[in-house]
């Protein structure tokens, strides 16, 4: 048996991050103001982003030099392994070879980290002193804690408040990093306080907790905002993790026939498949890259494409965007992650120009097969994961059928150790398919008063 | 800056288990028979021991061959990383270079695999269909839960009641992985009968649950049972780890004057250190070994070296060991793996021939040097591994103050993720010191009616 981890050295670790804007044969469409409905520049969001970082949401150029202090941090836990499934493969007994980069050895134990350090970085660049972010089931807030710790800048996450009664360890694992968590509504917020008002029980949402954190920002010219996912800079950040996992390939000497990803705004997916996305435009290859989105949650693959909010109550640009609707609610499934209407700007524009390819998985399904995922490899992975073995298990039942042996590359974005809860709602029945109604996207996709695209 | 990160490949990673038996200037006194109190021969364990891991445990030989089916199965984690806490050295302004060995990468998050993995193995490999253990913090129960699910035994992992009711993702995990987890004392057995007999609302001991685990593997030819510290096997197991991290350090141009890591029942500790006290023992060097234990539990600061069960019910042989005596009751503290009364054979003999040291901590000590060191590199570490960390920052200031540089290695061997509560309670101020009175040992040591040692 040929070695079942690829690992890269130090000195090995990508020095840019890819820009695959710059390789689009259809660039994205610019932003809306969400009042005028006019293309907006940078300038307009200035007061929430540090300039640096504005100057990579728009930027064309190719590849972007990653500081050094950044990735001094990066080696922390990066690079991270690469690895061949040989027992998964056994397991499913099938001729395509499978392989995963396991993204869960950051401190925060995702992907997150890797644009959390980044944009902790620009931030203390230009001296601004507390950036306030939201989340939803924890991964992205702890990332932003542990990154701001590290530049000693204040870090304020405002958290979905029924996830911060139900997951009080993602919480404690953020104020270990030093950040302040606040449950979501709150009276801090003019926001907060008027959704209070009007409901001292609410349970909050991530579009409040958006609303909360983007209006502290704006408040205080030495605070900022920070996003996790969706915007071009973030899932820029993220090409690390692809790029090294193309060099791990290399050392392997294998290339991938297809690559995976479980998708929520884009930042996990374009983080793995778009370095093998530049091989395509680059080197003609024919990689495909699929991106495995929740049942409940359809937005790529039942979803519209079309200008929408960024958030549920409407106050950001209008982004052009594969959507549901940013009034739709999705269900409350376990991979907290994936639970977001609308999907990145560039990643949408991938879709729609038939670059990549998506598809959908209910929970059961992919509860199923984290478990045997885990049987088999020992990590436990992050309910958000199971939706890309979901996709690798199709992909690799295909090959057995066919009597072909392809590659298959997907990203284990993170470790299940903070979704235990999950896993028991599983194994006692408690999970339900929560598939959605095309009534349901219709009705969603009918209140929707923003420009549509031709 | 070099590398903070020192990798292996897979084909560097040792073959052979070290033996430090082998080169002891006092070999370990003989085990005696609970009974008659007279010396036991290998022969008294094959009831619940498989044979092959038995003749490990009297082996004079220095070198063991690892299995390559034990070899391949590591590789699913190992070789762990070694990192040079260069922000760990900075925050305490010392001239000391730390360096630590990781072995939370393992799937259950410990270095505790090492020797589950190996155990599995062997009993596979004389036909036993089933392993029993007990587990209390539920790190080992979930480590030989996912050794036996790769081996396809079935796993019965008695959990202490009152650790099955408090730790439930612990107990999810071990599901996970295929084990039955069953709360102690339980209706299973008679041991576990006659304690709820008399005390129907008992919150269980470990010492209760290792006789339902032993008497349910002694009843039963196909089932064995399986222990995860103590013994000689088990600590050979874990030189892996310091096996490794030597390789390590030789690749990062250096070698520790100083190896510290946790104390419990010896297995973390030998598996660190022991690779390095062969070096004082072939190469004359003078590497000092500390071993890290809990103010709360100080067999090995104030404990005497005595025979003694290994159990609380004394139906184990009785051991040549540093003990506080099987009746001592340590104080409910967070790290749950280090509440043993007694000392492993091993480490017993070594730290009465002087050839190793022993330094205690109490838990708040613990927890404030644990949160810096999560502050400076990422990582959230286990309880058990913060006493390790006390010792470290206890070195590094005493270089600070005598304006030497010394290398120091420490054993990480498992990360928090399902220890939050813990910091909780160190947060909330709700963590008391738990230190030991000497009355409190005199008290227990003067039960004890077992033999002395001259």
């Amino acid at each position: 048996m040929a070695n079942r981890k690829i690992l890269l050295s130090e000195n090995e670790t990508p020095d840019k991050w890819y820009n695959i804007v710059a390789d689009m044969p259809n660039k994205p469409l610019p932003p809306l103001h969400p009042g005028t409905k006019e293309p907006i520049g940078p300038e307009a969001l200035a007061p929430l982003f540090p300039m640096e970082l504005i100057k990579q949401e728009v930027s064309a150029d190719k590849w972007i030099d990653i500081p050094d202090e950044v990735v001094n941090i990066y080696s922390l836990w990066r690079p991270t392994p690469l690895y061949r499934a040989y027992n998964f493969e056994k397991m499913l007994d099938t001729p395509a070879k499978i392989y995963y980069k396991y993204e869960g050895v950051s401190p925060s134990g995702s992907h997150k980290p890797n644009t959390a350090v980044a944009q902790a970085y620009y931030n203390k660049q230009e001296g601004v002193k507390r950036i306030t972010t939201e989340t939803g089931a924890g991964q992205w807030g702890s990332a932003l804690s542990f990154a701001c710790n590290l530049f000693d800048i204040a870090c304020e996450v405002y958290m979905v408040k029924i996830s911060y009664e139900q997951k009080p360890y993602r919480k404690l694992m953020m104020n270990t990093w030093g950040a302040d968590v606040i449950a979501s509504p709150s009276d801090q917020t003019q926001a907060g306080r008027e959704i209070l008002n009007q409901d001292p029980n609410s349970p909050g949402s991530l579009g409040i907790a958006i609303s909360e954190a983007v209006e502290k920002a704006a408040m205080d010219e030495n605070t900022k905002y920070s996003l996790g996912s969706v915007l071009n800079h973030v899932l820029m950040h993220q090409t690390i993790v692809g790029q090294e996992a193309l060099l791990q390939m290399e050392k392997a000497g294998d290339m991938p026939d297809i690559v995976i990803a479980p998708f929520g705004g884009g930042s996990n997916f374009a983080g793995l498949t778009f370095p093998f996305l530049r091989l395509n435009f680059d080197e003609g290859k024919s990689i495909r890259c699929i991106a495995s989105e929740p049942a409940s949650c359809p937005k790529l693959t039942r979803g519209v494409f079309r200008y929408d909010f960024g958030d549920t109550v409407g106050m950001t640009p209008l982004l052009p965007m594969y959507t549901l609707g940013h009034n739709f609610v999705p269900a409350p499934i376990h991979a907290g992650g994936l639970r977001y209407h609308g999907a990145g700007v560039v990643v949408s524009q991938l879709l729609k120009d038939k670059l990549i390819e998506a598809q959908s998985h209910d929970q059961l399904e992919c509860f199923d097969v984290g478990v045997k995922f885990a049987k088999a490899e020992g990590i436990i992975p992050a309910p958000e994961a199971n939706h890309g073995i979901a996709t690798v298990v199709q992909e690799a039942m295909k090959c057995k059928e066919e009597g072909v042996s392809k590659t298959i590359l997907f990203n284990l974005c993170g470790h299940g150790n903070f979704d235990m809860a999950a896993y028991e709602a599983y194994f006692n029945g408690g999970l339900v398919k929560h598939e959605v109604t095309t009534e349901d996207i219709n009705a969603s996709l009918a209140k929707l008063n923003t420009p549509e695209i031709n």
